[in-house]
């Protein structure tokens, strides 16, 4: 073999994403027509018919470049969030915007603290920048904070909270992350992933942005357009912080990060409360039934407050999953996250969660 | 103030990114209503409609995760390029793969080796990675490949040779490339942005593909859809080079990093050669024009390979910006580029490049 370029040691370690398989590719490969995915959270009921309409209204203007500022989409942010358009960053979904923390904040040799199972790309960002990830297990599926303050170090530069967690469906608290928050210092970064924030209907669940209304500059919360807005295909999340945090974040982003259908749909979504109501609702709905059939098969799975839920189905997940494949059903193996007899299992339509039952228990049979 | 996390030192000193201005921003600071944009070398016949009717059928799936593989566009790529789908990562433009590019190969302290003047993406990315820019002067504005490679150190990771080049236009022919790649060590990657190479004509333009079907492994070609298939504001560009590089490349590609509707347009727009054919000759036919004009106005202009005109107005570029500005005409200043005097103006329609000229003329009267 010819000699190569060398790439960067740092990134040797980090083992690929393991994204949920597409549906085109499940049909492409096994020759399945009828496919399901029930594997990566989306929004079941597809996207706001008002951010279609908006998109594509748009879409003879694509040869222009998008505005690299986003200013109609921060303006319609700040006005829904309460804060101003200095406090927001857009980017290429939320994904982006971890590239773009680790790329702020992570020297090699700095650490990060998340918890054990959580959202894999933190850890892939911090190891980009030669960082690397302190993980705190878990307890009873819940981030367990304290020990996650007693992780912190002199060389922690980022601590992620993803609330609800991916893939537990468990959330941290007000009371609780106050308390975290007097434990972290002012140095640390507190990043709040609030990816599902909108399924959440527990009342304890934190108002995370009054933290940077109130000028809290060590915190900056994640948000995204992929879940309940339905927009997964087109690529944006969005962070707010107080401006400082914003402008250095700046400094590393790409200059037309945010596509132009993207910043002109999610503007639409964002305005369509009927759709997001009505996500929820078939959101709670599925989470009854799903809750239900599990009982009934005797399966235990993890009280959640997201779109998903976390189940053990007691035997090999990934075998279960192949099965499933064949049915036409795809879900997320909890091996990814270190949970061999777990599934990962978005709640889906009425149909589409009676489909999933169906093949599961065939198979558990 | 209160104290914020400090940000990395590396990346203190990036300038930020100065764009062309958006049309909207122009239309809602001066007031003014019909505005032409010439600054961002955007396809001015628009989008292939074939490209816009490809990304409105492919609207109602917004709601899915896009195909992180890209699996469709990489397999009409390899098809027109005439090499395998293991040789191309797309990216969200250009721009993520030049950063993408340093972030796999540029440790703190690496060097990296660009033309002064060339697109500053480069330099960018590299900052992000701690690494500095070794800018080479350009003679008679072409790039001086000889002093390119005597600029090679041990900690040089990556040169960039922008073909043709922004903000000059000028190209390196075959044999030169030929003979500077002899002098480039196999540990060094060059990057061969070739984002304007639809619209050349010299005949001297170097067959690139030809080095990655050979196996050479310490070149990457760099291709965009936002110039000539004119989806700039979707975002999607891409990369051809040696599987191992491609492999090195995707360590740290974000898993869903190109959006739904880039990956269905960028497919259709590869097959409307019409509409291709029809922007090369109206940039042909553009350039005879403004090339007639500014010799009739006595401005010196450098001869271009591609869809913009580095022209010198003999005057501080910035004023004449201001002016055109006024007069709902965008360009681009030269002294972002070091060129006081000069203007970068992109080659529009018969129509636009009428009303630039108009403009100009009462200006410099």
């Amino acid at each position: 073999m010819a000699t190569v370029p060398k790439c960067r040691e740092a990134i040797l370690s980090i083992k690929p994403y393991v994204p949920g398989k597409p549906i085109e590719e499940v049909q492409r490969e096994l020759g399945v027509k009828d496919v399901i995915k029930l594997a990566s959270n989306e929004n079941p009921l597809g996207p706001s018919p008002d951010a279609v309409q908006a998109l594509q209204e748009a879409s003879d203007r694509i040869f222009l470049y998008p505005d690299g500022n986003c200013y109609y989409l921060k303006e319609a942010l700040a006005a829904k969030l309460g804060v101003k358009q200095e406090n927001l960053i857009i980017g290429n979904g939320t994904d982006e915007i971890l590239k773009m923390l680790a790329e702020t904040y992570i020297n090699p040799g700095d650490e990060i603290v998340v918890a054990d199972p959580t959202f894999s790309e933190y850890e892939f960002a911090a190891q980009v920048m030669g960082g690397r990830a302190i993980k705190v297990p878990t307890r009873n599926f819940r981030h367990d904070l304290a020990a996650m303050a007693a992780a912190i170090t002199p060389r922690t530069r980022l601590v992620f909270v993803c609330n609800p967690n991916n893939p537990t469906g468990t959330i941290v608290g007000q009371a609780a992350l106050d308390g975290f928050l007097k434990q972290v210092p002012p140095s640390v970064l507190v990043v709040l992933d609030e990816a599902y924030s909108d399924y959440v209907t527990a009342e304890h669940y934190p108002n995370s942005l009054a933290y940077v209304r109130a000028g809290r500059a060590n915190v900056i919360i994640l948000r995204t357009f992929s879940k309940i807005y339905g927009l997964a295909g087109l690529r944006v999340g969005y962070g707010v912080a107080v401006p400082e945090i914003i402008r250095d974040l700046n400094r590393v982003r790409e200059p037309f990060n945010v596509n132009l259908l993207a910043q002109v749909a999610a503007v639409a979504a964002l305005k369509d409360e009927a759709h997001v109501g009505k996500s929820r609702e078939v959101n709670s709905e599925g989470k009854d039934y799903l809750y239900s059939q599990f009982e009934s098969l005797g399966l235990k799975y993890v009280p959640t407050e997201a779109n998903f839920i976390f189940v053990d189905i007691q035997r090999d997940s990934r075998e279960v999953f192949r099965q499933l494949l064949q049915k036409g059903v795809i879900v997320r193996t909890g091996d990814i996250f270190g949970y061999d007899t777990f599934l990962r299992v978005t709640i889906g339509t009425r149909r589409q969660n009676e489909t999933f039952i169906r093949a599961l228990r065939e198979i558990l049979a």
